[in-house]
C-alpha cells in the first residue's frame, strides 16, 4: 500500500472541498445580508474552510513524492473510501460549528418571533441572551447528526435530520442551505467521474458491463485518458446543472432555490431548501422540470458521453436505458390508476382530488423521484394504496442506471439477474442447452452474471442487516420502531434515496434517530454510494495484508 | 412428453393415497366410537377413498403401456408436479365432504354443549336439527380452504385454516385429525425419496451438491438403484417415526396424539391435534422429545443412509450438518439470553417467568421448530423482543438441510452463497486470485455456485411477490393486512414452515384469509416443497414445446 501517495491525492481532494467551502463562505458574506443567523453561518463556514484547507494541505504536503508514483488498485480503493469518510467529516463542520456557536434554535426562534413582532435585528440579537427556558435540542448540536447530514449530501442521498419547527429547514441560514446543496453536487460529480472514467480503467469496484470509451486494459496511457474522459463528463455535468438552474428560474422559482435545487436534482440528491420539498411550490411547472431532470440524472453518464461524440444510435439503443424507461412507464401508469379518484395529500398539507391529470402528475413525480433515488417529494405517498407503495419500494431497490448518480441495485444488474433467473429455470429441464445471455449486443460472461447476482444479494442482506441493527439500536424497554420504518430507513440510506415509509416517510425526517442508528446509516449511505465493494473491502483483513 | 406413462405413474401414486385414505377410514370406523361427529367423518373418509381410488385406477388403467417405458426428465418433472397438485385436491375431499355433510360447526357446537349438559349422543344428534341461528362459516365449507389444508399437509408445511371456537382443532373428529397427520407423513416420505433417491439420478430439480450414493450418470441401471435407495430410506423414515411414537408415549402423551404428532414431527410438518400445538401439554418431556425429533428430521436423509451403511465419519463430518447445528446453537443462545428474565406467554395462555432453564427451553423449542420448518409452537414468540424475532425470521429463510423435509433455502445453499459473497469481495481488489470454493472436500463448481445464488434470489423474489399479492388480495377499502403478516405468511408457506408473525402468529391461523390468498399460498407451498424449479418450469412455454 502506497500510503504517502494516497495521502497526497487525499490532500488534493480535500483542498477542492476547502475551495468549495471558501466559495460558499464568500457567497454567504456578500449575498444574504448580515443578520445574526447569517453572521453565525458565515463564521461557521469560514472556520470549516480553514480547518479543511489545513487538513488538506497537511496531507498533500506530507504525502508529496518526488517520483511519478502510480496508484494501484488497492491504493485507489483506499483513497476513494477515505475521501468520502474524511470528506464527510470535514463537510459536516459548518453544521456543527454553527450549532455550537450560537445555539441554532435560539437564533431561529428568537429571530422569527422578533421579525413577526417588528423588532430590528439588534433588538432580536439582544433578545437572544434573555431566552429562557432552553429550546429543544437542535440536530446540528450533535456531531453524529451533522456527520449524517454531510454524508447524506456527499453521497447524494438526501436524507435529512432537519424538519419540524424549531428545527425546520427554512430557518437555516442561506449559507448552510447552499452548502447542503453543494455537497450533493460535488459528491455527484465525484461519483460520475469515478464510475464512468476512473474505475472501469483501473478495474476496481467490480467489473463494469458498460465500458463505452474505456475498453482497454490497465496501461501507461490510462492516466491521460482518464483525465480526458473526466473533463468531458465534468462539462456535461456542468451544462445539465446550468440547464436545470435556468429551467427552475423559468418556471418561477427564485434564484437561490433554483441553484440549490439544480445542484440537488442533477446529482439525484434530494435535499431541498423547503421542509415540504418540491411540494412547497405546488407548481406544475416546478414538478415537470424536476421530473425531466431527475429522469435525465438517472441515466448512465457514459451514454451522454456517447451523445457528445455523436453516437446517437448507440446511446438511444442502449438496453439498460430502455428497461429503465419501461420500468418507469409501467409503474407510473399502475400507480396513477391506483390513486386515481382518491384524495392526495401534498407535503405542503393541501388536499387534491386526483383526476387523470393530478394522478399522473403525482404518480409520475414520486415514481421518478424514488426510482432515481433523488427523493424529492410532492405528496405523502405513504397514504397511497398498498399496491402503489409496494411498487415504489420495488423501484427503490432497483434504482437508476449504472454510471449515474442514482442508487440501488442499478437497472443493468437487475436486468441481468432477471435473465439469469429465467435461464436457470430452463436449464432445470434442458441441462445441456447453453444459450449465451446477452444485453444489447454484448454477451454477458459468467463473471458478470455472478457479479450481478452477488450484488443483488449484498443489497438485500445489507438492507435486512441494517433494519435489524436499527431495530436493536432504537429498542427501548422491549419496544422498538415499526418494521417498515426500520426496513425503509435502511433501504433508503443504502440506496441513496432519502425518504422511506412511516417514521421516515415523505413528511418525516431522520432527526429523531439515536446516534448509533445515524452512524450506521451514514455507513450504509457510503456503502451504497461506492457500490458496496469499494468500501466493504476495507473490512477484510486480506485487503491490508501483503501487497 | 410421454403423457400416457405419466398418467400411469400418477395413477399408481393416487392408488397409494387411496390406500392411505382407506386405512384411515378403517381406523376411524373401529377406533373412536360412533357419535354423530365421528360417523360423518367416517362417511367423508370413505367417500374420499372411493373417489381417490377411482381416479387413480382410471389414470393407471388408461395410461398402462405394454412397452417398458422410460421416464424422461420432463416427464418426471410433470409427474411430480401433478402428483402434488392432484393429490392435494383428493386429499382435501374428506375435509370438504365432512363440511358439506353435516355442517361441522353445528356438530361441534351442539356436541360440545350437549356433552357438557350430560346429554346422550342421540339427544345431541336430535338437537342438531333445532340449531338456530346458523353458526359462523366453518373453513371446511370452502373448497379452497380444504385444498389449502390438504396442501399444507402434503407439503409438510403445517399451516392450518382451523382455530378458534367453534372452528377449533380439538372439535374435529379423530378420523380427520389422523388424516391431517398422515398427509404430512406421506408428503414427507415422498419428498425424502424424491430428493435423495430419484432427482439426483434423473438430474431434475437442479443439480444437487450432495449426491451420496448416486454419483453416476443417467443409465439403464438407474431404476433398480433408485428402488434400492428408496427402500432403505423408507425403512429409516419408518423407524424414526416409530421411535417418535414410542418417545411421545413414554413422556405421557396419549396413543392417538403420539401417532399424530410422530407423523407430524418426522416430516417437519407441524399440524397438531391441539389448538395450542405442543404448548397444550405444558410438559418438559414432550418439548424435549419434540426438539430431538425436529432436529433429526431437519438433517439430510442421505446422511442417515450413510450411517446405515456404517460410514459414521463421513456422515458426522458433513459440513452442512455442522453449519446446521452451529446456526441453531448460536441463535438459541442469543434468543435465550434475549428472553431471559421476561414473562413468556405460552400458547396455552399460561405465563412463565423465564429463568435460565425456561429461557433455554422455550428459545430452543421455537428456534428448532421454525428453523426446520416444523412450526410447532409452545410460546407466543411474537411477543419476544425484536432481536429474537428478527433472528427467527432469518432462520425461517434459511431452513434445514438439503435432502430433508425441512423447507427454506436450505443450509447448504445458504452456506455456498455466503462463501461466494465473501470470495467476491476479495476478487474486487485481487481479480487475478482464483481460490477454489470448497464445501467439505468437494470443490463447488460454477454451476452450483450460480444455482445457490439463483435459488436464494428466487426465494426472496417469491416471498416478496407473495406478500405483495396477499396484500392486494386482502385489500378492502384502501386498508389491507399489515406488512409483517403478509410477508411472513408468504415466507412461512413458501418455506413450508407453518406459523409466522402477527396475523399468522403462534396463536393465530390462516382461516381468515380470502380464497384468492389461500389459493396463492397453496401454490407457494408447492413451489417451496418442490424447490421451485421442479414446479415453476410448468409455467414456461418452452417446457411444453418440442421434445
Amino acid at each position: 500500500m502506497n500510503y504517502r501517495y494516497v495521502a497526497y491525492q487525499l490532500g488534493l481532494i480535500l483542498l477542492v472541498l476547502a475551495a468549495a467551502l471558501g466559495l460558499t463562505t464568500g457567497v454567504e458574506l456578500v449575498g444574504f445580508g448580515w443578520d445574526a443567523g447569517e453572521r453565525l453561518a458565515a463564521a461557521a463556514l469560514g472556520g470549516a474552510t480553514l480547518v479543511t484547507g489545513l487538513v488538506g494541505a497537511a496531507l498533500w504536503y506530507g504525502g508529496r513524492a518526488k517520483v511519478a508514483a502510480t496508484l494501484h488498485r488497492r491504493d485507489a480503493l483506499l483513497l476513494v473510501a477515505l475521501s468520502w469518510l474524511l470528506g464527510a467529516g470535514l463537510a459536516a463542520t459548518p453544521y456543527y460549528v454553527w450549532g455550537q456557536l450560537g445555539g441554532p434554535n435560539r437564533v431561529a426562534q428568537v429571530m422569527q418571533e422578533g421579525a413577526q413582532a417588528g423588532q430590528t435585528t439588534q433588538e432580536r440579537a439582544a433578545a437572544l441572551t434573555a431566552f429562557d427556558p432552553p429550546p429543544p435540542r437542535h440536530p446540528f448540536m450533535s456531531p453524529v447528526a451533522c456527520y449524517f447530514e454531510a454524508m447524506s449530501g456527499l453521497t447524494t442521498t438526501g436524507a435529512t435530520v432537519l424538519g419540524g419547527a424549531p428545527n425546520d429547514i427554512v430557518s437555516l441560514p442561506h449559507g448552510l442551505l447552499l452548502w447542503r446543496a453543494l455537497t450533493h453536487w460535488l459528491g455527484g460529480l465525484g461519483i460520475v467521474v469515478l464510475f464512468v472514467a476512473v474505475l472501469p480503467m483501473i478495474g476496481g469496484g467490480g467489473k463494469r458491463l458498460f465500458q463505452a470509451e474505456a475498453p482497454g486494459p490497465q496501461s501507461p496511457g490510462v492516466r491521460p485518458r482518464i483525465r480526458e474522459t473526466a473533463r468531458v463528463l465534468w462539462v456535461i455535468y456542468l451544462l445539465i446543472t446550468l440547464a436545470a438552474v435556468g429551467s427552475y428560474r423559468a418556471v418561477g422559482m427564485g434564484w437561490f432555490d433554483s441553484f440549490c435545487h439544480a445542484f440537488s436534482v442533477v446529482s439525484t440528491g434530494g435535499l431541498s431548501t423547503r421542509d415540504a420539498s418540491m411540494g412547497a411550490y405546488g407548481s406544475l411547472g416546478v414538478d415537470v422540470v424536476s421530473m425531466v431532470f431527475m429522469l435525465l440524472a438517472g441515466v448512465n453518464f457514459g451514454l451522454m458521453f456517447l451523445l457528445v461524440r455523436g453516437r446517437w444510435r448507440d446511446a438511444l439503443g442502449d438496453e439498460e436505458l430502455r428497461v429503465y424507461l419501461a420500468l418507469k412507464l409501467v409503474v407510473i401508469l399502475i400507480v396513477a390508476g391506483n390513486i386515481y379518484g382518491r384524495e392526495i395529500v401534498t407535503t405542503a398539507g393541501a388536499t387534491v382530488e386526483a383526476g387523470v391529470g393530478a394522478a399522473l402528475r403525482f404518480a409520475g413525480f414520486q415514481t421518478i423521484a424514488l426510482h432515481t433515488g433523488t427523493g424529492f417529494v410532492t405528496a405523502d405517498y405513504g397514504q397511497w394504496p398498498f399496491l402503489s407503495r409496494a411498487l415504489l419500494v420495488g423501484l427503490m431497490f432497483i434504482g437508476g442506471c449504472a454510471g449515474s448518480t442514482a442508487g440501488g441495485i442499478k437497472v443493468i444488474r437487475f436486468w441481468i439477474t432477471l435473465k439469469v433467473l429465467a435461464a436457470s429455470l430452463e436449464r432445470s429441464f434442458r441441462p445441456r442447452v447453453v444459450r449465451p445471455l446477452r444485453v444489447g449486443k454484448t454477451v454477458v460472461d459468467e463473471d458478470n452474471k455472478l457479479g450481478a447476482l452477488t450484488y443483488c444479494l449484498f443489497v438485500l442482506i445489507l438492507v435486512a442487516g441494517g433494519a435489524l441493527l436499527i431495530g436493536v439500536f432504537e429498542s427501548k424497554g422491549g419496544e422498538t420502531v415499526d418494521f417498515l420504518t426500520a426496513a425503509t430507513a435502511s433501504l433508503s440510506t443504502l440506496g441513496n434515496i432519502g425518504p422511506g415509509f412511516n417514521g421516515v416517510g415523505a413528511t418525516q425526517n431522520y432527526g429523531w434517530f439515536s446516534s448509533p442508528s445515524l452512524a450506521l446509516m451514514s455507513l450504509l449511505m457510503l456503502l451504497g454510494r461506492l457500490e458496496i465493494y469499494a468500501f466493504a473491502v476495507l473490512f477484510l483483513p486480506r485487503f491490508w495484508r501483503g501487497d
